[in-house]
């Protein structure tokens, strides 16, 4: 039996996604990124900012790409939030320096960030015990650097952080004096807004995220820290703030891009929505009033985010190659790599017309779970076939 | 402001985990393989399908790694079945020839397939229309060879294919003819079968997959066709069927690792589940009874396939850094870097005590999309905190 150990020179490497100069001759599935949408939603959120005195500190948690990260923060240099320290190694090589990481420090994650601040990252952590001001201390000394961190705070429920009547605020902020931890300020995240659907509950959940969090940086001021920084977002609360009072800085990333949920929720239009996977049509079953696509979960993700919403939209809503909505059409069913296309149940509109070949766009549930299961973004720009650029992102931790 | 265009060199690039040598030292979340049970799944199925004397062609979708495949499929040439032209392309740079690719071809896979036939590979397609064969057989003249496909046939109603009474199915065999395909034989697929759970359900969804499959194959060499492959598989059919006659080969793919989906199926015990998810512990919620660890959807994906089943697991189920289950303790929440453990709702087990910086591992829901989250597995062995090798994985399309 023949056994080759080596790679074969002879065997083609690549799809002719590699070299594809435009939208119809891209091996599918393919992620898709609508440039001049992008660039709207950013100037959305940047301009509301700037109106309310606020700095914006961009989630780069969904996006993951240095070329969205320059368009969203011009400055090269920051302030952004990270979700990994592989995002913070990544975006300090290429020249940020102003990075909050945004999830709890653990032993071995302390030791990495310090890493990075002795590289002259100003690289800020996220802790609410002791325990985790004792270790991210002993980390600092060990790299000879004074450590900072944000201590979390917990707005709504939704995860981590103490409340700021919680008598260990004050603890926490004394044991971070004692292990030799700046206190960069407070820090929360109104994660139960994705959960909403309404303007004035939206508004109210961005100013019980605003209330919170000053009140937690007052109750540490009142005990003699400085909590220089009051830091809040979340994409929904961020878009229906209308007092920012006491707040320094926000932090959103799924705004960039938008998607189905945040639809849902009522921050975006689908017209908002920058990120779209095109996929070929593989198959019909006009019997069932299905259309086989080649873009399954391993190119939309398992996100059902939809589903708990008031339209669910399966596992994303298909648009036609140019992007225009077919209405009603969703992908029911999705297994690795099969999407099943069907009308929405109880509508009236007609399955449309796509044979074998044919391509179309799906807008995605949750932009931040489908952008991760792809290498890279193709950019496009509206009324154009042509890919304007290929922006690599970066995965793992 | 500073800015900095290229890599910065003084940046640390990588975290404790690239060069870690044992589990306690890895940056997490990562990916364990279970050496002793991946050795032990592969040799049930193997020894399963030599009593029965039926070719086992193992689907490499969920492993995704030349290293998986080397011991599936010892031969190191072949049969392997893939998900994605990529795999094909990956597997024959390694030289594996005899590969099935088994989603349904369109003009931009079809050529891409003939490339690899072209390069000597004996890549067999699947289709289900006249369209496809002649598409296939344009994408052959051009490439100069001859294309050889499967029928996809529908045994269940889950995806596409044919039935074995469609009038379409010898009309489909004589446009092959008519395109200069070769007939490769039939291929269907009891996707339904995940949604099983008693032992004479998979008894009886395996010789259905088995009677449809020969029923089909029947009709077409009644039509005058050789149709020499009778294709099944899933990985609960495949370990169910008691009877394969007529059938000439079994694919399965997720058998080499199994899941909790797997379990809730009936096909495998928790201590068959070779691969995990290291995390480590970054909060504590007691008064909620929530332990928060650094392992969300991006390490552990969206798939909540068990929410269906009779035991719904969560996003997984915890077990200590040995791979000893926590009673009832599951990943109740998760959200993109983070997952809240918890006890299962009703359950009189008390949660454990998990300081931060403690490690666990966690069981997946189904390894194929679990897997598809990490760049490589970290292969351990049970009783050994080493990591004995890292095999890389691909993914993309």
């Amino acid at each position: 039996m023949l056994r080759v150990e080596m790679d074969r020179a002879d065997v083609p490497d690549a799809g002719p996604g590699e070299t594809a100069a435009t939208v119809c001759s891209l091996a599918t599935p393919a992620p898709l990124l609508d440039k001049n949408r992008l660039d709207r939603n950013l100037a959305r959120l940047s301009s509301r900012m700037v109106d309310q005195g606020v700095v914006l500190r961009p989630h780069m948690k969904t996006a993951k790409s240095i070329d969205v990260a320059r368009h969203a923060q011009r400055s090269g240099a920051g302030p952004i939030t990270v979700s990994t320290l592989a995002e913070a190694e990544y975006f300090a090589r290429h020249g940020f320096r102003d990075i909050t990481y945004a999830v709890g420090v653990a032993p071995h994650t302390a030791d990495r960030a310090m890493r990075l601040r002795k590289a002259g990252i100003d690289i800020k952590v996220l802790l609410d015990s002791p325990e985790q001001a004792a270790m991210l201390g002993a980390a600092g000394r060990a790299a000879g650097v004074t450590p900072s961190a944000f201590i979390e705070i917990d707005c709504d429920g939704h995860r981590g952080g103490l409340t700021p009547t919680d008598p260990k605020l004050v603890v926490v902020a004394a044991a971070m004096v004692e292990a030799g931890v700046k206190l960069a300020g407070v820090l929360t995240h109104a994660g139960e807004s994705y959960g909403l659907s309404t303007p004035a509950s939206l508004v109210a959940a961005a100013e019980n995220e605003r209330a919170v969090a000053v009140a937690a940086a007052t109750t540490l001021r009142a005990a003699g820290h400085e909590c220089p920084v009051v830091s809040v977002g979340s994409t929904p609360t961020a878009h229906f703030a209308e007092d920012l009072t006491g707040v320094t800085e926000m932090r959103a990333g799924v705004y960039m891009f938008f998607d189905l949920v945040m639809h849902g929720v009522g921050v975006c239009t689908t017209d908002d929505i920058a990120i779209s996977v095109l996929a070929t049509v593989i198959g019909t079953k006009p019997e069932k009033g299905w259309i086989l696509v080649d873009a399954g979960w391993m190119a939309l993700s398992r996100d059902r985010g939809t589903a708990a919403q008031r339209v669910d939209q399966g596992y994303g809503l298909v648009c036609d190659v140019a992007g225009k909505i077919y209405p009603d059409l969703i992908v029911s069913q999705a297994s690795q790599e099969h999407g099943i296309l069907a009308i929405r149940l109880g509508s009236a509109h007609a399955l449309p017309h796509l044979p074998i070949g044919a391509k179309v766009r799906i807008l995605p549930n949750h932009a931040c779970a489908t952008a991760s299961q792809h290498e890279l973004y193709n950019v496009v720009s509206a009324g154009s076939d042509a890919i304007h650029a290929r922006w690599p992102r970066i995965r793992g931790w």
